[in-house]
């Protein structure tokens, strides 16, 4: 038996969101139905946090403890040819039994993908938020760097636990052009995140970007947690991008070995 | 009544192809039935060409013939709000009463998506096809060049009647990075295209990308017509990207409005 860190990648337009919830078509309940037909018996995989109904993952990391016989990399090929086509295994490795893809995370990347257009485009409104009238981007780029820093968070989000803090560090926000034909993406790391808080992040700072919020009041909201215009950003433009670990468990695949070795 | 020429994006994942055919979902029978909302009698809309089932386009053209009060700008936001989600209006204008989007085009503009890795990504793999193993870019690149020029391209699809002419002229053909993380895209113009001409170009190619058809075969290919692998690109990586027109109808918009200031 060994413990298992497999990165996924989903296409979350036709999942009620990632964690289970009874028999609704989710990300764990096909990831967890893969499994079991590879012998797993367990109660339910780990994860490093859910994402809400309609939210995409480039990187989310779950575990899972299993008994193969065969490499990390056929059980990637195993899950695979069990999944459906709008979730992938990318990478599988062994890890440390102890090994948990939320408590051990330091950081979670995520990507808002955005364009500006005053009507719909069928190629592009699976992954990303149309927006009209256009955002200044110079407004988009200042409302960014204000989100920057440890803040009380507490205008953009929910703690996941009533009472629980809404003290966060964001270590990077940034807005990127994704293409030549304008299409960008926000993009921002941060040690976690509230309950909203990206998708309540972008839609504050498009209101910015429209010249509808100044800049004062979006730097009251984070300096001062002080209370903005209720309001979130449409699920479909979010990409949970990556999760960072500690080094300790960045090169975990070799300390596993080397524990195996000893046994 | 005024002849309207419009440009239509759609992704084709849930259509049986553009060209209407009985009742099965087809983006003509669903841009004729958001017409009639309109008033429209005809019998059926003009296009530049059908596209096949799966393939998406980002500048189809159509035209037909209706009596409508108000502007063209009007016009599309009132079709796109009696479209599906999977079709949009992109721009609208009056033309010459007598245009007709397939023998007035003097090229056709198409783009194929692809990306290299070896296991499926349910984030890209609607609008793009997986290879594995990866191309050699300069093969790609390499393979591209031979396609330019005026040729029988007849080892590359079959004439859209029984017995018409195979003479095609490529005058565009290359692959161009779509993003930092391995997409691409081969673009081609040509004056009109053989039926499958691009998904069997794009196989060809990723075959030579491969080494597993020489550089020479193809090159016979092209120029002597010789037969080649059979075998097509899958139609989800394809888009109509742009049908262009001679400046006559280019600045049409004012031709029309001249002819109706002297009626």
């Amino acid at each position: 038996m060994e413990r298992y860190k497999v990165t996924l990648a989903y296409d979350g337009t036709q999942f009620f969101g990632f964690q289970r919830q009874g028999r609704s078509r989710t990300v764990q309940l096909e990831v967890e139905a893969a499994l079991r037909k590879l012998g797993w018996d367990g109660r339910a995989i780990l994860s490093s946090g859910r994402t809400d109904r309609g939210v995409h993952a480039a990187g989310q990391v779950i575990a899972f403890d299993l008994d193969w016989k065969h490499s990390p990399q056929e059980l990637g090929q195993a899950l695979n040819a069990h999944l459906p086509e709008d979730v992938a295994v990318k990478a599988v490795e062994i890890t440390q039994p102890d090994f948990h893809p939320r408590y051990d995370a330091v950081s979670r990347c995520y990507h808002y993908h955005v364009w500006f257009a005053p009507q719909r485009d069928p190629l592009r409104g699976r992954y990303a938020w149309r927006i009209w009238p256009p955002c200044s981007l110079e407004s988009l780029q200042a409302a960014a760097r204000l989100l920057h820093g440890t803040h009380d968070f507490a205008a953009f989000g929910a703690p996941l636990r009533a009472g629980g803090s809404t003290i966060r560090t964001v270590f990077q926000a940034d807005w990127q052009a994704d293409s030549a034909d304008g299409a960008w993406s926000f993009r921002v790391t941060a040690s976690a995140f509230l309950y909203h808080m990206v998708r309540r992040m972008v839609f504050v700072q498009v209101l910015a970007g429209q010249q509808r919020l100044s800049l004062e009041d979006l730097q009251r909201a984070v300096e001062q947690a002080s209370p903005l215009t209720p309001g979130l950003a449409p699920p479909q433009g979010l990409v949970l991008q990556a999760v960072q670990y500690t080094d300790a468990f960045a090169d975990n695949r070799q300390v596993s070995k080397d524990q195996r070795n000893t046994l």
